[in-house]
């Protein structure tokens, strides 16, 4: 086993259809736009610039993830590097707003509603219906997943009490060995993992934004806690100017 | 463990950078062309309108048969499912004629010698030097292969035999949990795996010829042997056509 600090990067896919549509999209396996692959390709630079390279990669099962994770590889030179993908770091799924227009569903529902579905840690949107055209009920890729572990929707905890488990059990093994882990994934399970390591409370929580397309570099001690808080973005600069955008769009809605 | 016939898919790469360029590529990390990116996705899209979908890839380290597998998964809708990957895959070492012009290797050592390294079953070509701009001793993906087993040059015979641990410990265990396994991979690696599964002889194994970018189906019995000697090619027209095109361009040299 290696010693700390252990070295993990985390890295948000891009733009994908959906958000350029600005509809819900959760599960939804939505593919990335052309400015979402560029973003990833300049996250692989970002990597490749700064020497930090992965050593082995994780992904959601999700496919703006996946990509996301192939064209950073790509332009690090690391594709080669070893691929494990889970479920649990797929983003949150957002019940019965899969597919549906965000201004709308804020027109529909009136701005508490709205935040509360958007932002509370434990207050879930409405369960997606079995048969509804944006359920994955019928997915292969969830076949192994039994019905009861399915989720039909969830709020920030669900996503964290999911995602825990394959940060124990797949991710910390790989850091024990001394690997520099990439773990290509989405905003809410990004936000999950870093709650966790950075020991974000329940209400704290609502505030963090983590941008898209710009690794987030943390150095963990022994016990797997970050030698610096919140880590360290490979591009300080736009990572700011990101998420000054993010809080901006909140106040305009 | 599941029952036979186990299935199993076979897929070259695409045209490389140095296919396009006639040099000798073996080891070197060369990238698909567009005409290659195309071959890939029309791989993909055989596999899926053959209802054949593949629910575990195998791939050499090498770019080129990794993006071909990124690539054909994506075009099957199936970029989700898990991903292994082993230099046993890559295609043969070329040695010391990694790099030159096939051409001008032609021209300069014969004809007799040039096809004897090209087509003998073990006669490799000589070692490629340590510092050869060419070599493969730095790279980082290599790392981890004791030296006295990493190749300087190979024949395919060296191929057989360094690919089948990989066959028999990695892939086989997949065709038993029932798994559709794909593998990505390279002329001269997928030659000799074919040559092991057909049960071609040393002498025989010079004329067999695998098109790019056409998946080779196998139903494999319970002896891992196909059930139809050669499997089928999802699109044999186009099979045999390229055959055709090789055998013709081997009696120009």
């Amino acid at each position: 086993m290696a010693d700390a600090p252990y070295k993990l990067i985390l890295l948000r896919h891009g733009e994908s259809e959906w958000n350029e549509k600005n509809l819900f999209t959760g599960w939804v396996d939505v593919n990335l736009t052309a400015k979402g692959e560029k973003e990833a390709v300049r996250g692989g630079e970002l990597m490749k610039d700064a020497g930090l390279l992965p050593d082995i990669v994780h992904t959601s099962v999700q496919k703006r993830a996946i990509r996301t994770a192939q064209l950073a590889l790509e332009a690090a030179d690391r594709l080669w590097i070893p691929v494990e993908r889970s479920w649990r770091l797929n983003e949150r799924h957002y019940g019965a707003l899969q597919g549906k227009d965000k201004a709308q569903t804020l027109a529909e529902f009136g701005e508490e509603q709205f935040m509360e579905w958007r932002r509370s840690y434990d207050v879930p949107p409405p369960e997606l219906a079995d048969g509804s055209e944006f359920s994955q009920s019928d997915d292969p890729r969830y076949a192994t997943i039994p019905s009861e572990l399915r989720p039909k929707t969830e709020c920030l905890k669900d996503v964290v009490v999911r995602m825990l488990p394959y940060w124990y059990d797949s991710v910390v093994p790989d850091l024990l060995t001394g690997r520099t882990v990439l773990i290509a994934a989405h905003g809410n399970s990004l936000r999950a993992l870093v709650k966790h390591l950075d020991g974000i409370s329940d209400a704290e929580i609502s505030g963090l934004n983590i941008p898209t397309g710009i690794p987030l570099a943390y150095e963990l001690d022994a016990d797997f806690r970050p030698v610096k808080k919140g880590g360290t973005y490979l591009d300080p600069e736009a990572a700011k100017a990101s998420i000054e955008a993010v809080k901006n769009q909140g106040k305009k809605k």
